[in-house]
């Protein structure tokens, strides 16, 4: 905590009992608790008058709505939270780190792709272009499995890039081009080996030639660019029933798993990492012991060349100011400011702020509000300066390394989602309130933000940051331990949920209406 | 066709050539084809000056851009389209279909419910209140596939109820009730026999109380209501590690499972189906085929004292009128309008209208816009007067018979998935370019508008309405044909999608935004 800070957070397992005096050496020695406090939850430091601001973080998380007493349990109906920052008259890159001692010599073992990127799965993927193709894809995929990939061991799975997008969305909407450009760069995922094979029915609004028009992918089996990806169409004239259409995906499959197959991992720089870090099931440890745990893993990740992608506008709202003064530049700090805007309109338009993000898991866990949570969530950033700023669904250029603000909604699948799209080859997970988030895309590390998380799902959670609460381990030793897995994993290592095949749906992030 | 039409459909097989005399007997007989006219579409049969209007169904589907004289191949680029008619100064029920005779006797074999409802299929659905669950639930569901179903052979199968559905959607937004209404009523469906089995991680805002609120449903297992539904929370202590998770979900699953498996189909009067219509990937025999003959059978079902839903706002937004007109009262007409109006002010919040809703495929098929398109789509709603209507996501109740407007989008899968909550136990869905929809909750038979199309498609298309324009059956047999194959498969009989196992995904119409 900071010094400054109102409120401690009590780390003890079942919370503490009131009359409880607070041990010396901690925040708030010798003061005795006057309510009992639950686990993760916050105590006042000193006495509060109302309308006093109380600070943690060193950030104001809120005004106390009525007198507090040093010793109560500050909940979430004793503040009232603060208005959101205005967009304007912010410090634009004022501070941005100073770039750290480069870290050298470390590497994983990946898969090379045409383009440049690196795989640390090696997977065939079946883009659908429209949801009405996602049953006979499912049928094509457990043959795929079945019939196919015994044949050939180097390749670790078949995922069928199923979504729900169809003819309803309005497909020349101002805002279409958002899920459009997801669908076309998750397909060019680098855990997919720049290989494309694609589903269409036909008749849909999204063709594949406007999905992947020419030039947005490399093309590996010669043909020619202008014939667009390779495609069964099953509106084809040649498919005659349901078989046929079976058939022919599993034979257009055979050809891609033999040159997926012929790949090799072999020793790659750390620095061909692009990792996404999030948080799903907040608690109050999450801003003290998981998160930091990444935002230091994220600083060493940074400084071995490697791309750290964070997101979740709502969750990064209130720490806009952070933000723009981290920013590497004017420029970069002015690409923060139009995201958030263009998402503060955006739920402008459905009459909500960003207030709707907490739930009453976060609130158990005892975060207060949005800020409070937003305060704890950004620490998975690092310390690194902003070096770019991708807006929904955009992809990363192999140029873009560093930290990298990628503006997506906080909801855990469509975030995922969109760093998926943004090229993300590893996907780094904290979670205090416990979820089995996994998906078939990509490998993700799940970081339990307390010990008895992590004890009681022994087998989801990848790694226990709750260590730091128990003093067993420092935020730096932490971080390390996370990015020795994150190297372990990238390197073939099966995560937990990899290893129960626990996959979330891909949710796609359309504002449009549909029609 | 109407005597009053400008234009006919060329019905032959790859179209007719520049030159043809169109032959005796028909529409524009003796009128030499100025343009090759590919298979579905429009001919002119009279000159049309610059700016006229050109008629088909009796109504204006567009003015004339350039002169364009008979022979000619009148295509969307030919036509402008006209604006939408107001929603004020309409006719409301004042031309509601007199009653017409009962059709008394006939039966289906179906499940009876406790609430008083009847199943077409006897499935045991796992609801899930968040998608953070899903990897768990189809885990889950792949064990007790595996292990309990073949104990129970009068259970047909199990579905696990994912969605996309998560904290990430701002549940106290103004229309965020249509998709937690959806969703509880889906749970509700009578194809899975009242029995409610909720799969919750714990800390979601969407908890199980509020998703199914006491009340909302029978309980069956002597429980109390205010228990709240039989729910398995991942979170809860009591779990230790992912396989008691799993363990769990299948031990609750056996007593549900064991009480479906008593149940028998028993005759019971056709006045207990609640078949939902729909089309998708729509062509220009849509509206000349299997839409009229679905019509046909809607009139036949509700004549027996069933319920007919249709639905698919942008495509009966340019029929406006007929709706009101046919609305059993005023409050009925009114709905209609409110329901529409809504939706006008949805889509103009994102900056698009209804004609958003066509496809390539519609407009290759010979569709030249969206007024084209509802007149051929509002015909699956036959004659009936209109006795009820829908909002998105509502359930029907027990007293509300008859033809039913279902407001929803026409995204196939939201609008399915909006019918399944509305209590649907049977689909019917016409397409004319060809789709393999199929849903897990509820048959789906699918009805092929030309005959090409069901002899390539020969085991996706269960019925076959191009007869019609082949001159074989009229459109009065084919609905009556339709009608015999809803009661076969309403008592059993298998679909081509079930016996593929094609199983779309539920979709939901969430207006609210993410955050
Ligand atoms: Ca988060
Ligand atoms: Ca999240
Ligand atoms: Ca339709
Ligand atoms: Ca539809
Ligand atoms: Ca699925």
């Amino acid at each position: 905590m900071h010094p400054a800070d109102h409120v401690a957070i009590v780390a003890n397992d079942g919370g503490l009992p009131a009359g409880t005096v607070l041990p010396a050496g901690m925040p708030g020695a010798g003061l005795i608790l006057l309510d009992a406090v639950p686990q993760g939850h916050k105590v006042a430091l000193c006495d509060l008058p109302a309308g006093a601001e109380v600070r943690r973080y060193n950030v104001p998380i809120g005004t106390a709505r009525t007198a507090i007493q040093a010793g109560r349990w500050v909940h979430e109906k004793l503040l009232d939270m603060p208005g959101a920052r205005a967009l304007t008259g912010l410090p634009m890159a004022t501070q941005p780190a100073p770039v750290a001692a480069a870290l050298t010599g470390r590497t994983f073992m990946g898969f090379r792709n045409a383009d440049g990127s690196v795989g640390t799965r090696n997977l065939l993927a079946i883009t659908a272009t429209v949801q009405c193709v996602a049953g006979v894809v499912a049928q094509a995929v457990r043959r795929i499995e079945r019939e196919l990939l015994p044949q050939f061991p180097n390749v670790d799975g078949v995922v069928g890039l199923e979504h729900s997008y169809g003819c309803g969305v309005a497909i020349d909407a101002p805002d279409a081009i958002i899920p459009i450009r997801t669908l076309r760069h998750i397909s060019l995922n680098p855990n997919f080996g720049c290989e494309v094979l694609v589903v269409s029915l036909g008749c849909e609004k999204l063709q594949p030639s406007r999905l992947l028009p020419p030039g947005s992918f490399p093309i590996r089996d010669g043909r020619s660019a202008e014939d667009g990806p390779d495609t069964v169409c099953l509106q084809d004239a040649a498919h005659i029933g349901f078989m046929s259409m079976l058939d022919d995906i599993v034979e257009r499959a055979r050809p891609v798993l033999a040159r997926l197959n012929a790949r090799r991992r072999e020793p790659v720089p750390v620095s061909e990492l692009v990792v996404g870090v999030q948080c799903g099931g907040s608690d109050a440890f999450s801003g003290v012991t998981a998160n930091p745990a990444v935002g230091h893993a994220a600083d060493l990740l940074v400084r071995a060349g490697a791309t750290v992608m964070f997101s979740e506008n709502t969750e990064v709202r209130d720490a806009v100011e952070q933000l723009t003064s981290r920013a590497a530049s004017v420029a970069v700090a002015e690409a923060i400011v139009r995201e958030l805007g263009w998402y503060d309109r955006y739920l402008e338009r459905g009459r909500v702020d960003r207030s709707a993000n907490t739930t009453p898991g976060n609130k158990a866990g005892g975060l207060s509000n949005i800020v409070e949570k937003a305060m704890g969530s950004i620490i998975k950033s690092g310390s690194s300066a902003i070096s770019h700023v991708l807006a929904p669904g955009e992809k990363l250029r192999r140029d873009q390394r560093g930290l990298v603000f990628a503006a997506t909604p906080a909801s855990d699948f469509i975030c995922g989602t969109l760093q998926l799209a943004a090229g993300m080859n590893l996907h780094v997970f904290t979670t205090g309130r416990g979820t089995p988030y996994g998906l078939a895309e990509c490998p993700v590390i799940k970081v339990a933000t307390r010990s008895e998380l992590a004890r009681r799902w022994h087998d989801l959670m990848d790694l226990n940051a709750g260590r730091i609460a128990d003093g067993e381990q420092t935020i730096e030793q932490a971080g390390e331990a996370l990015f020795e897995l994150m190297l372990a994993v990238a390197s073939g290592e099966r995560t937990w949920a990899e290893q129960h095949q626990l996959h979330n749906a891909l949710v796609l992030f359309n504002p449009a209406p549909v029609t």
